[in-house]
């Protein structure tokens, strides 16, 4: 699988990083499966399976790393029976780890996380990201749900570079809520059990909950602003990147 | 003068710091005039003097402040005879000083700051801003010249909320560039200093020299990727929020 534009930098960083990851776990856990970003793009099935499974994203935000803007992370999720149980997101130049397992709360650092109270849409910072894909039509649609999403009206919108630190802000409460199409299970497993622990919730952009295999998200404080986000964006077939 | 919606906020924060900046530099330098974003919405006039001048903006970043979102900054930046000698921004959330003074260089927390050398638009990092504007005029405005320079190509569009920090990230070389039409003058003084000695250009967006009070920049590595901006997005008259 070649990645879809060049646009979409691929970087050496990452190979080493997956492979020194997956090295690692296989050590302790052989029986465990694995699926990397670099790993599928290198034939690998992205297949999730019930065995227990380490999802990796060995650099998010792979653009910002190329140019040095500030939002980087190394991602690692893991399942079982296709329920994530814990996720890590390290974002390297901030110097901050953002941790979650399921039951046990998120923490940045080791500080408690708690996504923000905020009831009212348009009382909201919302997230979302351009992408990399520059076919018209992808661009067509992004720009249109951005435009509904900017107008109903938000405070404003934002967009880190990283879709997993995307979603630590929506659990840092920094932003009510973060949506994509277009994004891959690496981008946002970790990060799903750490907006989760924080309070959040997880949705498919499509409506109902969220699919790790669907390539659509929404990350959000609750569900009223999920599903506000879904009423403008969702309900319309994928066009992934 | 009222704010121009609810979507760009004020808060009492803004106003307490810029008293405090200016009672602190007035006891120092009783015969300087200042330019402070809320003196200007008290009342206070806008125009830039031959008189030595500071041009304050104690919070770039006001919906960013409210949410929590990791790039706020506290503006200060220093004119003589219209010439700006200094610029100093300091990034709360981040905890980073940048500084400059005309002709000795940028720094951040005291290491020297260089733009970055590419000279490709399709291989540059660009930022810009959605504003707090909600006019549908503007908001088309806004993401048409959006639209033009994501598919120049371009690696991707960031935003950090933050016209000061923005350009900081020009100076370190994160982003070849930075436009907007809407920015006030101190939003962008104290960072104009430090985009300029870490070696990038100043243009106002319809061509020439950046006017600090024209509501227009383009802040950028270098003249050809300034230049390239301009002609995909100026020359077209302003329509600031």
């Amino acid at each position: 699988m070649c990645k879809s534009t060049s646009v979409d930098l691929v970087t050496k960083t990452d190979q080493k990083v997956e492979q020194l990851i997956i090295s690692s776990v296989k050590e302790k856990f052989p029986t465990h499966g694995f699926i990397g970003e670099e790993s599928v793009a290198d034939g690998q099935p992205c297949i999730l399976s019930e065995n227990p499974t380490w999802i990796i994203d060995p650099v998010d935000g792979t653009t910002n790393f190329v140019h040095g803007y500030p939002f980087v992370a190394v991602c690692i999720g893991f399942a079982v029976k296709k329920t994530l149980e814990f996720g890590v997101v390290y974002s390297c130049i901030e110097d901050k780890m953002y941790t979650a397992r399921r039951g046990k709360g998120a923490f940045c650092n080791g500080e408690p996380l708690q996504v923000s109270q905020q009831q009212e849409i348009n009382q909201s910072l919302i997230a979302t990201e351009f992408g990399s894909n520059r076919d018209p039509d992808v661009v067509d649609k992004i720009f249109s749900n951005m435009r509904k999403i900017l107008c109903l009206p938000v405070h404003g919108m934002r967009g880190a570079g990283s879709a997993a630190l995307n979603m630590c802000l929506v659990a840092s409460g920094s932003v009510e809520a973060y949506y994509e199409i277009g994004i891959h299970c690496w981008d946002v497993a970790a990060a799903a059990v750490i907006v989760e622990e924080a309070g959040g919730v997880l949705l498919d952009l499509e409506g109902g909950p969220m699919d790790l295999m669907s390539r659509r998200i929404v990350a959000a404080n609750n569900q009223p602003i999920a599903e506000r986000i879904i009423k403008e964006v969702g309900g319309v077939s994928c066009c992934p990147g």
